[in-house]
């Protein structure tokens, strides 16, 4: 699957770490000496990234060779090795911290998205991200809520509209900017909207928009938002997730349920490389 | 205070989230209006970031004003309101979900890195990062660390030499790594060396490296490194700290404590941005 | 308007042009002289691009003046000066043909699209670009379009769905590519299906795509189709677009006509840039 | 033949259309699938660009196989395949738009060039592009102009002198320009001037410039310029070019004759890439 | 004089310097500082890169003031100051280095090329640079020739033909060689071919290339060449230059002299910055 | 040996060079045709950049097979070939110019260190290099230093400190100087001060920092800084280098001496490509 953001990312990573160059190694292993390592898992979750780590070990050394032994958005249990590493020993050494940095940070987030999807189980609710990602790094965090189980709201400003208070004051009411909007973006996009009473709900529901976003709002409000935009748009809640919001959600009846921290506080799932002693001589 | 790389970085991360340009905004607000807004705290914590929030706003459009009202290193409580921003509706509404990506993630960083800190009080230990950073983001995030009052480790494998368990079996031993190593760097880094036994660590001082890294050892052990090392060399502690762990440490009397968690797993401080209704016709 | 893209594009076309610097006016033209120009309108039709030609002269030299006679979308005259340039002669004279060869190929496309817009006049059917643009102007192509009065279609393979015949076969029938779609694309973009039959629209109107496109159909086929659509997809023709071929698409009540021809081949408005001869010594 | 600037302007255009990925071809078609499919020609021309198309589906996937059936600057007849692609689908329907959008373009340039070149026969008249190109396509315009049997003028303002007559007013004459100019530029890059009259044409052939352009003239006066310039400079003529104009051009005896119409009216040649329905799974 | 590439070249400079920041500057300096210095040539010479210089203080910082005393190309004595630059103390202190470094450079190209030109004197002999330049410079370093007085031959291998004896060998023949560019080539530039014997030298100019250089001849063989192309073709002198050599080519009356080491081995210009001591609180 | 920055280094330096094409080259020169090639040392000396050479090379083509013959910091003496070189024609002619430059600039650079390593023999005096470096290949010239056999002063302002006298007076002083970057900059680089005089030299003492640098002292004020540093500090001495200097500083017995003259004025080590006459088609 081409992506064409991928390789720019990672060399980023590596010149950010290695700079004019890796002292420790250079100065310490001989460049003749080959070895293999593993990577290891150091607490259970679900992995992510398992293609981006491998991409960051061949861009440092093309001859590196990484054998996955999980594939992305599995289940994976402390202790166990999710891939072996093998080749030039000070290649091996040179890309192992950026390669688990990102590996790290996109299993965090596709352990918290699964967590949070078994919540949702069968209920047909469907957990969505934000835009609350870090700088430089939304494809793979979007990417990782995937493997997670998760699915993705819009990318950014540019593959999809939502209009929010700001932008509704800016227009001079809900109608009001529904109506502009509708004529003016790509037809391939949806139409969504942040109302936040039931009037501005009922103004929305007259122009049709797709989607309908409904910020913590209390449990008897949403059954009855359920109610009035049945069959006319998609509803999608948002605001702080916690175990007894959900089932709330879920009785609900809404469509969507999104969430900032996926991405913006989900942390690591912690791995470590291990080299394996037996280095032979090349 | 020039930073070479913060423009790209900010060029990159408007060009991910804004792309073929914001459809929402455009299409609703109208070319002409102006408005101001504030960014709120919207919990306590160590505010840092304001200046590339700033560069953020000012690249999506340099006629935007930017009055921050708290320095970096700031203490804020929830509440608070950490800057005006005025200018185009249309560059505000467009910038001000990047802006706040990086203003929260940094000041995250520095909360968390003001707790500890606190915790170490006057004892004379100090606070280091590691290189367990966010690909791309790490001169921000190590500039996040100073602002909670933290101290910097290197900032990539080019400004320091650090040997770690890897190393010294591929060179064939803690003496030989540091032999070869001590001839080879610029003379103007220093060079560390993580030791896992009493043994490695006498062996080491021998060769009279700069700092020594002690991973995870009980505070006995501690304390007898400490003995060993005066006069010589640096300590430096790292693995999980926990509050307990942290008064060891300190009764231990090392030199520094390192914690990844301080740019992994930090999560973020929440901000949001609000904008005042009094909107003028440009 | 921010588009995060624009600077990169016209350094990257200065850069082609400009090289190592421009022989002819360094060589020629004292770097003392200033001077005043006009850019003039050598056909009518309708101007696009007039920001872009302003950013050419101001990254060339921002001390140079642009003022435009008219705004983007505005019907021009031949003979009609559009923008007076005024600045560093040395500096005009270097920008001045990226400056019009982004204007040439802008108003030409808009001019086209407004052509055809005015033959679909008040019929409720949109004319919409495809992605049959020039390698790298994409963005700059599709404002034009809509400058001329016509609306986008998806920008690129991101934000929107488009099945075509290739992906039915390789999915294995219309009904398994939507569902297979549906549930695996960020929930803000709409999903497209490329039909060939009237078997398969009734097959994809039961999976409820959003848009269904109808390649060549003849008319008694369209008719039939809108009447199997109503209410629940919009369609899109697309193929060649003539005088005759509009008028069964708006006689068949289709809701879109999508022409490459608009991009592609829509030639140039041709401009010229005259300075005028009274230059004055700085 | 290494260019430089190819592998880059690539990555833009794919940057460009895939951005966050491809939706549909991703969400459709299983990542396991192979194909291989033709492009074949929609009219009859001139080919041009076959190894840019190869290297767009290269730089997607580098396990793509890309086999011409042609080359550059061979005559196509309507229905001919001119290449056979095969490799994993999903590489195959991604890449796919981008190739044919530069393969099109270029194709296009080059029939009207042969077109234009065989009107002009044996006669010794060269026909030459302009600078009237497409922003940031140019090199790419030029070679289609080379592929169709044109020749070049020069690339950019820096490699070769053109004095227009802005230079002119600007020097304070057909003479001074000349004059400043000869020493100033690199002994490698020829000079040439556009003259507006017969007493221009002889003040500069005293300061002998490599060639000579006139611009619009008739052709009792072009028939003059060949007598006064033989054996003295290169005559240019530019402006609309027809069958009747070029009928005079050639009787004249001039040595070359450029037009801006090659690089931007010259509309695009229709190709097509069609999927050969037998897929194996890998 | 806008140059396209100038900006990236200082910015990649800085990036180099600077990298995470100026540890030194931003240890011990207040920001609130300000001051101002003088740059001084420690040496005398031929000034150039002053505002190579003053671009390298503004990209760190665009409030900083740079007064030349001097323009390039003139002659600095031992001790003069060449410039006055003022601003925030912490920015002097960052960019110096690097401004420095253009500085001396261009000003020992320039000062090297100014002797070699002051032995030609007003013999007609022109003296041209070549193509071994520093990798990444070569815009520069040859605007640094022409500010010593020198002219250039081509920037590189697309802005004019040098068939060298390796391309004679290729082609089977200076006939061969010359026949085949001369078509193909931008009708712009001038083809120049090295020969290295008397009778390349009249099967060269039976082709009518525009330039002819002769390696290493000695007095007598130039000047029969001379004798031979006169009015054909100009003569160029490469090899090693000492002030008897040019004697000798002064004599034999050729057009050119060219030589690598005005840009490979001129060495620096040697100049330094030194803070005025009054600083003052900003 | 994993550098991140020298293929964008080698892609800048070939597109300086190369452009929009190799005219001569692929005027005269078949595609079809194969070649070898020599590269031989036209004078005795140190070679360095063997890696970079064979990198230009097959950047321009990744076929070209090179064959080094010597390894970087070997002696190589006139006359010796230093490399063979075979592939296709066209590309081994294309990127010969640029492949030199870089082998050039590089083994000069290493010659002269070693040179300078020589005089200071078995002394234990350690020769350093400078940041007077060329703008955007400081680690490539760096790296060539430590290949003549000197040792790396730090690579930028990002990793290491030096206090020069403009940082003293601004921060009022040695001691105040000292104290203030000690607490600030990463516990993993060394301060190093620059002091004018015997009093500054023992208040920088008391503040305990890790290198000295005096500049330009005489022998008798050496000897007794290297009693007072003794156990302390290190010693750099820094200015002009000569014979008998670096007697004096020996046997003063400092610890470095550095030199800008390595890197800003070392000149070529001149190499030529010679191309071996059996060429076979391919």
């Amino acid at each position: 699957m081409y992506n064409p953001w991928l390789e720019g990312l990672i060399k980023n990573a590596l010149e950010e770490d290695v700079g004019s160059g890796d002292l420790t190694s250079c100065g310490v292993v001989e460049a003749s000496l080959t070895g293999e390592g593993k990577i290891y898992a150091r607490e259970a979750g679900v992995v992510a990234g398992l293609e981006v780590a491998r991409k960051v070990f061949q861009v440092v050394d093309p001859g590196v060779q990484f054998t996955p032994y999980f594939k992305d958005g599995d289940r994976v249990e402390r202790g166990d090795s999710v891939a072996l590493v093998s080749g030039a020993l000070l290649s091996l050494l040179t890309a192992e911290r950026t390669a688990l940095n990102f590996l790290q940070r996109m299993s965090g987030i596709a352990s918290v998205t699964r967590e949070f999807c078994d919540l949702l189980g069968d209920s047909g609710v469907q957990l969505l991200d934000t835009r609350k990602t870090t700088p430089g790094l939304r494809f793979l965090e979007k990417y990782a809520v995937r493997a997670g189980g998760g699915r993705n709201h819009r990318f950014g400003l540019y593959d999809g509209v939502l209009i929010k208070e700001n932008h509704i004051v800016a227009a001079g009411g809900v109608k009001k900017a529904l109506q502009k909007v509708k004529g003016s973006v790509p037809v391939t996009v949806k139409i969504e909207i942040e109302v936040t009473s039931m009037e501005q709900l009922r103004e929305a529901l007259q122009e049709g928009p797709d989607i309908i976003m409904l910020d913590n709002w209390d449990v008897e409000k949403l059954e009855e938002a359920v109610r009035l935009a049945r069959g006319k748009a998609k509803l999608e809640v948002s605001g702080e997730v916690t175990r007894e919001r959900l089932k709330e959600i879920i009785s609900a009846g809404v469509d969507y349920v999104s969430s900032g921290y996926l991405t913006h506080t989900s942390g690591i799932l912690n791995f470590s490389f291990l080299l394996l002693k037996e280095n032979a001589k090349r």
